[in-house]
Formats: structure tokens, sequence, C-alpha cells
């Protein structure tokens, strides 16, 4: 297996729990199917954007689906900025003591007192993936793009589960610092 | 000569022409020092900001002095998508081709017809710093930052020339990129 990974670059989005999905676009409402992720079963929403309000700003939100137990805001650092709100880089689901903000849906709005994340850089793969690539679940590596704006991703978690696609995850500040426009590939070094 | 590099964040800013002062500013207007830079001779301008216009957005926009040669816009990636354009990645004084704006002062306003970059990432130093990290003006080398993000930035540019000071420039986005927020200091590796 050649070692040469997919690399994707998140914008900000949320992923909402069911009773968030209720409380923001009605009752009975679900999420929507626009586009089919990388990741199995992941998919970018129809849905009508929702409005994320901080101490400082408010900036339009992409939810991500389906719906997850807990509701988490993943944003760059530019977008917190602009909020007014400093959350910590984590990886998604760890969202103790992260900071909180409103989320306004077109049918009602939540308050979070805590979800606003900037997600760690990680890699999606499979066991097979992991064994072809000589990583483990967890393993922290670097990986290398080369763009107009070559470096050297540190501290890069790699995420080993049979329901991933092998895709690296970096969000938009990390995109523009490494130039990682239109199709990009990294490669691992350790 | 210890091998610790600091390491700057720019935020986007215009180099301006004396014309452009008299034009933005008024007639005999001159460019007031706000505060010194950690080049020597250069400074962050109390003038009032600027706003500048692309077809998709506008932002407002600091001014660093004194005026040079030719009017020059430093940008982000994340800038010049609000503002609609694609700047490439360029060394400063290297705008031949770039995309143009529109720069408004309080005065007045200019259209300029190229000028716009994403400044390629550099360190400043003089040959006394280049002959201690044994480097010289132009090398290419690696800069390694040590942060909660860490990361590698490739195809960074040293420059030298006795006028300087020993500093790395970096832009918003690769701060974010790599956390490089306050007081940071990068690592020359070869």
């Amino acid at each position: 297996m050649e070692n040469k990974i997919l690399v994707e670059t998140s914008a900000r989005h949320a992923h909402l729990s069911a009773e968030a999905v209720e409380i923001l676009y009605g009752k009975g409402a679900e999420l929507i199917v626009k586009k089919m992720l990388s990741q199995p079963g992941q998919f970018a929403c129809a849905n009508e954007k929702l409005t994320i309000v901080g101490p400082k700003g408010s900036l339009a939100l992409s939810v991500l689906g389906p719906a997850r137990p807990a509701t988490q805001v993943e944003l760059s650092f530019s977008d917190a900025r602009a909020l007014g709100i400093t959350p910590p880089v984590r990886e998604s689901g760890d969202v103790a003591g992260t900071p909180g903000l409103k989320i306004v849906g077109p049918a009602g709005e939540i308050e979070i007192n805590e979800g606003a994340i900037v997600a760690k850089r990680h890699i999606h793969m499979t066991p097979d993936d992991a064994e072809a690539l000589g990583v483990s679940d967890k393993e922290i590596v670097k990986v290398k793009i080369d763009t107009a704006r070559p470096l050297i991703f540190d501290d890069v978690v790699v995420r080993v589960n049979p329901n991933f696609g092998l895709a690296m995850h970096i969000d938009t500040d990390e995109c523009n610092a490494a130039c990682a426009f239109g199709a990009v590939y990294g490669e691992i070094v350790k």
C-alpha cells in the first residue's frame, strides 16, 4: 500500500444531538442527506444552515449528520476569534470544559454550555490501512504535505476503526497554511 | 548562538507608496509611527485604517511604514477568500501579475492593478545571525515550532540584511495552524 493519505479540509460544522435537531429545525425534523462524506455513514446536511453566536460575533454553520449523542461545534481559530471564544484543540467528542455557544436554527435556539472545539488533526483509517501503513490506533505521527506551501504537520493522531475511510482531516486554517487546496495527499513520516 | 528564532505573526497589512499615502490620507499626509516593529525602521502606523475592497467583500486594513516605492497588500488566504481574490504566495516586493484591489482611505481611494500577495514565510536576519546559524541569504530551510499544535514549516526563505532583526514572519492562517500565539520560538532544521 502506498503511503499516500487523502487530506480533506473540514470547514466549521456542528454535530447535533437528536434533541437539538428537533429544537433547531422543529418537532419531528430530521437531518437530510445532501452529500455523503469520505467517512462511511457521515454526511453533509441539506438542512438550512444554523447560526452560532459568541460574545463578539456570529457565523453561519453547516451541520453534519447523522445525529450524535452530544452536540459539538468544530471551529478554526479564525472562526473562534470572530466569535470571541477560545476553544482548545481537542479530539472529536472530548468536549469537557470547552466553551459554550448559542446555536440558532429556523425553528428555535439552544445554548450549549460546552462543545466548541478546534479539532485536533487526525487520520481516519481501517485496521487494514493501519497494518499496511505500520501505525496503530491513537499513535501520533507526522504527515508531510508537499504543496506550494509545504509543511510537516506534527502531533497527528491516528484513529483506527473498521467503519472509517482513509483520510486525514485538517481545518481551514491548517489548509490555508499548507495551501492544501483541491485533491491533496500527505505522507506519514516518523 | 542558540538556534531559537522569534516567530512573529503578520496580520493583513499594506505597504503604501508616498503617492498612495497622499491620495488615501490627503495632500501632505504622512505615515505616523504608532509602534516600532522588530525590523529596524519599520513601524505600525497610527493613521486611520484603510478598507480594501475585492469582488466579494471588504476588510479593514492596517498600514505599515515607512512608505515604499510600490503599494503592496499582504493577506492571508482567509482574507483573500473573504475578498474574493486568489493571490499567489510570493516574497515581499514580487508582485508582478498578482491580483489588484481597491483601497479606500479617509481622503480618497486608489485602484491597484497588482500588489495583493500572500507573503511567503521567511526569516529576517543579519549577516552575523546567518553565520552563527549556518545559513545564507535566500537559503530555503525548515523551521520547527513546538506548540500545542506542533509542525515543521518547510520552504522558509532566509533573508539576510545588516538592517534586519532576527525574526520569522508567518501569516495569521499559519499562526492558527501552529497555535503560534504569544511569544513563540522556532528552530531551524535542515
